[in-house]
């Protein structure tokens, strides 16, 4: 039987939500149960967050011990899986360092996901110009100012995984090229340096792909309000729902739906990720379709069906914030453990490139 | 009093020689006697060597200590001076990964020594390519197929300078670019984190600019067999001064030189740097120029004053290579001095930056 060792993270750059939870905590957490996954790790992603979030320190700290009650409350489990902090791993430094040698210049400006996230950010703006002083001599040139630990990124992804030697992570489907690239680098790694230190690294991805906003738009975002965080109350679980975009044609219960309009209703979109029972959602779609049921029958279902999943997070997470002290001791000690592997990794790095000294 | 903290470094890719010596050796010797210099590190430069030579690490290991030598030989003081390795110190790594937040990308591939390296180096050629199996992928775009790694080893060389909050770096005038490169990360660095945590840095640039090559050539490398080791003996520092390169149209002894001529004289360059008589050197010039004297006057001077200079430095050499598990104990308390600096510094940069959690 193949053995997995399972790495993740997150970015504490805010609370995680819905979206996070469909796309990869929920595989996160079944993976806890695999007999075949014999490691696993969770690292708060401090480092990444900071390649574009470099001038707001305080967002990412603030975030850290939150990312890290939001695993703990879906059902993270500190005695099956070590979590730690990214930026409390040196060797991940290290490695990333060595690993830049390793990738050109132009691979990564190609990477889909730094090409996108890129455009994104519009990164040729004055942004940047303005953070340096230096105007004209950053951003007078064709070349985008985007800040170099952002292009390189995907090198510290790869760094991330491969110190532990993980060779398995469930995440989002648009992290596709991250693992490619972790893999071109792995194996670039030992066929340079003639070893098979580094693993091959599959990708697990959520059932569901990306979770859209309340609002029907692609991207959930604070600021559009159209997120539901997993420590959400059960008001404001409601309250998003209540203001979900469904069917701009249905004004009353008796309007009628088309196929394709009923295929951009948001609630009916949660309901067939969030509600187990299809017959009965399957049901409900014919009868809003033919105008015998409202907006409101499905955003009731959906508020319990959302609640049921979310209560007992919320309590286990209220569990586990009564308790600061002890939720630092499990990053300690998973911290600890992260630290022992890297630096026997490390080590065999060393070794491998022939760079152990003494 | 202002007070200095120095470090210098080399990359260990070959023996160092007598361009070394004139560009930044002898600085770092007299630097050891400057009552306002407080504090004094060397570092082997490992990592930085790796960014070129990522497919050859054993070139890089095999010179690590030969550079150690080296530096021991001209007069690096192991009590005055803490010798260390860059790999060793993984704070440096963790610095580079936070500095690379703050360049941009196109800085870097504006930075002018960068910049002529690449063009040097032809790294839009297939070489790369290769290494990475990648071949159409990599190099099918505009873009030069640089590896990272080397694009970045200006934010990497920060890193090696600021870790030790240095101030004062002995280098050729070549590296100018770089310390700016440096001054600027500080400066954003201090900027966007509110702290005055790293100094503005000072270069000390030799009194000879870049010494050529014995056959007149600009660049002295191993494979043009132009260039005198510290560590050649010295029948091969006399064959290597017999075969320089002086005036072409000089036939004969009688024959007349101009002055434009005079100046490329690679024996007169060499004397003007090497020799302290410069009165008798005057004389020996006009004599030569009015036809009196033949080459063989001038390069057997030059092979006295440059044995001279190498006889204690070779002998040093020869007396601490004696003795090789004495070296690796400098090396390894230099890199204990380095790492409790390393340390301390990167908890203040936790600090400023807020992300120091426990």
């Amino acid at each position: 039987m193949k053995e997995y060792r399972v790495l993740t993270g997150d970015r504490p750059t805010g609370r995680l939500h819905l979206g996070h939870y469909v796309g990869s905590l929920q595989n996160r957490v079944a993976l806890q149960n695999r007999a075949d996954v014999v490691s696993r790790m969770y690292m708060v992603a401090d480092v990444q967050a900071l390649t574009d979030n470099y001038d707001n320190p305080a967002k990412v700290r603030e975030n850290v011990m939150q990312v890290v009650l939001d695993n703990l409350a879906v059902g993270i489990d500190p005695t099956k899986t070590a979590i730690f902090i990214q930026s409390m791993i040196p060797e991940i430094a290290e490695l990333t360092v060595l690993f830049l040698n390793l990738v050109t210049v132009n691979r990564l400006l190609e990477n889909p996901t730094v090409k996108t996230e890129i455009a994104e950010k519009g990164w040729n703006a004055g942004k940047l110009a303005r953070a340096f002083d230096l105007g004209e001599v950053i951003d007078g040139g064709e070349r985008p100012g985007v800040p170099t630990g952002f292009l390189c990124y995907p090198v510290s992804q790869a760094a991330d995984i491969l110190f532990g030697l993980a060779n398995l992570i469930p995440v989002g489907a648009d992290q596709r090229p991250m693992i490619e690239q972790t893999n071109e680098i792995a194996s670039a790694f030992n066929r340079i340096y003639k070893t098979d230190l580094f693993p091959h690294v599959d990708i697990l991805v959520g059932e569901t792909g990306r979770l859209i906003g309340t609002d029907g738009n692609a991207k959930m975002s604070k600021s559009l309000s159209n997120t539901i965080y997993l420590s959400d109350d059960a008001d404001t679980v409601a309250q998003r729902v209540r203001g979900m975009y469904t069917c701009p044609s249905k004004i009353s219960v008796s309007d009628t739906v088309s196929d394709l309009e009923l295929a951009g209703n948001t609630v009916f979109q949660y309901l067939d990720i969030f509600d187990t029972d299809t017959e009965l959602i399957t049901g409900m779609k014919q009868q809003y379709q033919n105008g015998e049921i409202g907006d409101s029958v499905g955003k009731t279902r959906l508020t319990e069906a959302l609640n049921t999943l979310l209560d007992p997070i919320r309590s286990r997470r209220a569990e586990y914030a009564q308790d600061m002290d002890g939720v630092r001791e499990i990053v300690e000690l998973g911290t600890n453990y992260a630290r022992g592997v890297a630096s026997d990794t490390m080590s065999r790095v060393r070794r491998a490139m022939g760079i152990d000294y003494f």
